[in-house]
């Protein structure tokens, strides 16, 4: 059973950010979210993108965004739950809550934080006879650690930007790289798609278009997959040992929607006039995947949510406490790994 | 008369942001400030320290933060009216406002966003005879242009960080500066002490210590200025083109208390639950400024209350129009100087 202050569920920009308020008030945090790393749809969907709208950065990549995040939590030790969804939650007499996820992971703390933004990303996967049979035993949908593919016989199918990343990323990793996609046509950045045709003329990468996959065959794991040629109908059967479809993921609500959460369009009710926490005390919504009136769904909307949930957190759990704040441009920040950061202090100094 | 959309009272770092958010929904900007620079509190206080709780930012000095601000809102051309203090507003009968600074200049615009920190920043002023004579006719409390001390003789007076950092400057500027301070001890970074011992063993700095001003002389204009040594009680009369007493700038909130505004500890109340708004339509509060259950005075809030201001603004003065929110990201940026700025798109390309 992981143990923590705030279970916070969502590892998106809000959701990391949180980690940070809750630190300056000595709180410790542990993340859950579906995919295999941290930045929510800054890293899944437009990581290689500009923003332009984060207060400070007249520009900055998504990922960026999200490295400076995690740079910016590092003194506080989140710990993290990747690749897994929050299926359930339960409250126990105390009040605090044990939420366990989908691969059933138990996860205990007084205060849950739902940054779930537009929902836990979930893959689309091909119409395939046997595909869940053989997922986990050589299908994948997301790559939580490319070392897993080392010296492995892999099948690509996808034509979009991740597609296109993890063919290049993995054809210096595993054994052989085949690319399967239902056009000719890639879409992505270009220079994704160059890199792409340059190791296809390499040998590096094998190139089937247009072309789908038909068939997964193998016993109790997969060992090839039929690929058929859209134009001539031919088919060709590849060996492999992983089969990778990336055709995108999509965020739903989920389970999270059968919590007994009051929600609207899709999104949970918060009370914004005080603490974005939900209909059930000790509960929080912050980020995209809240609701009130007046509502953004913008990034800098979430960290300003996420700072005021953690204050409030911070009354539940310590009622008899009183808080004062210290800008932490006096206060420094002390990390809970020891480290502290603190601004120069001025000299009193005499001149003579 | 100068005409905006939006005008804003207070040009720290939420109505520098406002500016932002404003320019993305088409609307123009006009802000006062009764500093000579913009800022707020991060210029005029702490410009050289860190801050450690801007998202995304690790660590970023005071100073850097309003410098990153001010080139995001370069594409929207905010005006300025610095150095002056917003004294007095009137109510239009098309529901308009006129506000007038305490130097006469008029400000029109259909949207008054308070943006006023603490209040405005009045400077401590030394308690002598003639003091208020001599104000603009040598007597300054913040140096606006620098360039007006050019081969002058200026007498500074204070210990901390601006007497310490303008004596620096104005070493190389005016033809003789003094720096007068009642202890010999000055309190300021470590460099800026360093430098002002330089700067008078060359000669550059004429330094009076432990010493105070007890008397200002001249006919229109200040002419000298006598100091007087606090040990020996010695006085000596230095010859002076300008005087510039640096004891510090206070916030108060001035003016702005007696416009109607529902006040409650020192600040304006708004409706948190909604827009920012005060007791009068059309007049929001943001930042330092405001005050509601819950309130965090941290620069993040500030952001996220500027955004959804604008919003509202938005409505208010296009009550017809719907708005819908494109991301930056999704559709750029498009300043009001013709430049814009947008995501590399991706292309569709075939590999063969
Ligand atoms: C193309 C694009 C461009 C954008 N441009 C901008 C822009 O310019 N400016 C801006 O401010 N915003 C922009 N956005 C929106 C911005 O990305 C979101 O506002 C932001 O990501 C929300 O952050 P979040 O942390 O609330 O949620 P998310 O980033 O959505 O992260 C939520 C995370 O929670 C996880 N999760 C949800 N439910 C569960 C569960 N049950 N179990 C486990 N994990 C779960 C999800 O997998 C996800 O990783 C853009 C979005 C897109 C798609
Ligand atoms: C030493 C110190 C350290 C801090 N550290 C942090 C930190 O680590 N993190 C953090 O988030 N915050 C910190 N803060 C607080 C932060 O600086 C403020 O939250 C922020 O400056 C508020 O921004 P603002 O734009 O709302 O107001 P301000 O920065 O106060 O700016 C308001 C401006 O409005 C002007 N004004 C007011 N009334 C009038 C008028 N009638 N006419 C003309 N002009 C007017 C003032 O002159 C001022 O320039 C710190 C503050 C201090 C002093």
């Amino acid at each position: 059973m992981i143990k923590t202050d705030i279970l916070i569920i969502g590892a998106g920009p809000t959701g990391l950010f949180a980690v940070f308020e809750a630190g300056l008030l000595k709180l410790k945090c542990h993340l859950i979210d579906a995919l295999p790393q941290a930045g929510g749809q800054c890293s899944e969907i437009y990581p290689k993108k500009p923003i332009y709208d984060i207060p400070g950065f007249p520009e900055v990549l998504a990922g960026e965004l999200v490295n400076n995040l995690m740079e910016q939590i590092k003194p506080f030790q989140p710990g993290f739950t990747l690749g897994e969804r929050a299926d359930s939650i339960e409250k126990l007499e105390d009040g605090s809550f044990i939420v366990t996820t989908n691969k059933g992971t138990e996860h205990h703390a007084p205060i849950v934080a739902i940054a779930g933004g537009l929902g836990s990303f979930e893959p689309r996967k091909p119409q395939l006879e046997n595909l869940s049979k053989f997922e986990d035993n050589g299908v994948a949908y997301m790559i939580k650690d490319p070392e897993v593919y080392r010296n492995k016989k892999v099948l690509i199918a996808g034509g979009g930007d991740s597609a296109l990343d993890w063919s290049i990323f993995l054809a210096d990793v595993a054994s052989e790289v085949t690319l399967v996609h239902r056009r000719n046509e890639f879409r992505g950045a270009l220079d994704s798609v160059e890199k792409v045709q340059e190791l296809k003329n390499l040998g590096k990468i094998n190139l089937i278009t247009p072309a789908e996959i038909i068939e997964l065959k193998g016993e109790e794991r997969l060992s090839s997959v039929v690929v058929q040629k859209t134009d001539s109908k031919e088919t060709v059967q590849v060996d492999v040992d992983n089969f990778i479809p990336l055709f995108g993921l999509s965020p739903k609500l989920g389970p999270i929607a059968d919590w007994g959460l009051e929600i609207e369009k899709n999104a949970i009710k918060v009370d914004n006039a005080l603490d974005y926490q939900t209909n059930i005390p000790g509960v929080y919504a912050i980020g995209d995947v809240n609701t009130y009136p007046g509502k953004l769904k913008l990034i800098l909307c979430g960290f300003h949510e996420a700072t005021l949930m953690c204050q409030s957190a911070y009354q539940r759990i310590f009622p008899d406490k009183k808080y004062v704040m210290k800008y932490t441009t006096v206060g420094g920040v002390e990390g809970f790994d020891g480290s502290k950061k603190e601004a120069p202090k001025a000299v009193v100094k005499s001149i003579d």
